[in-house]
């Protein structure tokens, strides 16, 4: 029997950092041998809250290195499927008849598109249609590859149902062309950034790169944020909460020492230097082989371009094959050479 | 110097009637010969309103119909292009593009859409995404062939503001690619149907068909609404708003003729049925020559259906030329075979 086919993906933000590998690439890891992954990098989307002709010039340089960074990290191209939105057209096609199967009141009521309007300064007044219309777009994203099973974050869970109404109206109108595709919102939480402020994120300036080098890891741990109150080594200190700790207890397989590291730190027995060396040293670790395997891939020029190129008239394939049975089905074949 | 180009055209309504020649093919056959005219036959904006699969069925004959209609009343098929919208592709991508230029209460203000849901019995509740985008779709089908003057009834001028708000948009964002086209609302009233009620219209019964027989106008004319006062011949008629007169102003040529009906009918002095039996032979006179060319189309098996394809095939050409400088211009070629 043929493997299941799961649709994920992200913008093209370029480099990944730990809340990245934490948030959604061990997932893919543990994915991608059980189903058949279609890893889009979506550059449309991000046409939705920025047009601007320098943030699309960007993009190329940012695909490269999150395809990079997630062969790096463990992906193998052999196994998924790496494509770019833009580059496979039917998408365009899907979107626009999946358009005439979602109301308006529909997408208006999402909170997560005044969300996303509010984080790209955009007012109610100025509100692009095609942001209201986002989560058409994720719906064709999702159903141009016939996806079984879309792992995306809390946020994204509600564009999800959409796809799913979309699904199931399309069936029922024309004829069963597309699963209903089922959800999987994975259980992990996001990363707090360096500074102990919030999630993990670049523009935040609080994030550890997958592609940071050692010295820099070192770096930025030692200028992490822990518990403010303590201020000095022999003051106890409190574990819950505090970003170092969390980082240990995510990247540090030596639970002993973490646990020996937790202890003492409540007791004010240790110094933060030490438990930053400790941390740094299992980040370190943690990186050490995707920067091997990161070597290997640059020592092959042109090999991501291949992998994104080669995954674009892969998933053009399987687009052609959808559009054709969407067409059959709503009988939209007439006069065509 | 290059003719300069009008994009206009209709929906997948099948057989035209007077109402259609008097509104808009009249004026396509005035300027067939000084513009460079692209005529589409927009099969996806069906889909705005109506979206089950046997109005979809019913597109082929209807489009075969209404070209076969206008080539018969006299556009040459040797000077336009007639093509079936959902058969240039390229459509969809620019729609999706021009859906990022155009805010939600841009569209949402317009009274047309609000006049299209009400008319197709859709309430605001279930107003679709697709149809509030219709205005959209719209700017895609003028500027694909980068159209600079668009022939519209009254009811779609405001569309058209829009498309040039996209025009504009899009150059001044992205660099000169398309012209900011003209609209021209043709000097020409709608038609009155047969009933005297309303316009003219299919769905109505109201209508004369370009192809009706000789016998049909002759039994339609003889049952049109007239001066509902009069009930004997001898009584005055009023000529102004009269069905049969606005008939007569519009299709029969001899203005001698008509001008001796109408002030015999103002005196009480004509019968309904000489002024129909007159209105009758000049309507047949007008639509003779249709009939004739009719038949030598119908006579060549195929031709409407090689007129279409053959159209798809040129607009197709031109629609990939105006992709190819809309992605150089946004910078949307990175990444591609």
């Amino acid at each position: 029997m043929a493997k299941k086919r799961i649709l994920t993906g992200d913008r093209s933000t370029g480099k990944l950092h730990l809340g990245h590998y934490v948030g959604s690439i061990a997932n893919r890891l543990r994915l991608q041998d059980e189903y058949q992954c279609f890893f889009i990098i979506a550059d449309l989307h991000m046409l939705t809250t920025k047009q601007r002709r320098e943030d699309i010039e960007a993009a190329p340089q940012n695909i490269r290195d999150q395809v990079l960074d997630q062969l790096a990290a463990g992906i193998d191209p052999n196994k998924v499927t790496y494509y770019v939105q833009s580059a496979v057209k039917e998408v365009y096609q899907l979107n626009l008849i999946f358009e005439m199967l979602v109301t308006v009141p529909r997408l208006t009521r999402l909170p997560s598109i005044k969300d996303m309007a509010r984080a790209a300064l955009i007012e109610e007044e100025q509100m692009p249609f095609g942001l209201l219309g986002y989560p058409v777009l994720q719906a064709a994203d999702i159903l141009l590859p016939r996806a079984n099973l879309v792992p995306v974050g809390k946020d994204n869970e509600a564009h999800v149902e959409i796809t799913r109404e979309i699904a199931r109206r399309f069936n029922h109108q024309y004829g069963e062309v597309f699963p209903v595709p089922d959800v999987m919102v994975p259980e992990v939480g996001t990363l707090v950034g360096i500074d102990g402020q919030g999630k993990m994120s670049k523009s935040l300036n609080n994030a550890i790169l997958l592609s940071d080098d050692a010295k820099t890891v070192e770096q930025k741990v030692r200028g992490m944020y822990t518990d403010p109150n303590r201020v000095r080594a022999d003051i106890p200190g409190k574990v819950e909460g505090n970003p170092v700790f969390i980082y240990h207890d995510a990247f540090n397989p030596n639970v002993e020492e973490v646990n020996d590291l937790k202890e003492r730190y409540r007791q004010g027995k240790v110094g933060d230097v030490e438990v930053k060396r400790k941390l740094a040293a299992a980040i370190n670790a943690f990186l050490e082989p995707m920067r091997e395997r990161r070597a290997q891939y640059l020592a092959q020029p042109g090999f991501i371009d291949d992998v994104i190129l080669s995954g674009n008239r892969c998933m053009r394939e399987v687009a052609a094959e959808t559009v054709r049975m969407v067409e059959e089905a709503m009988g939209l074949t007439y006069l065509r050479d």
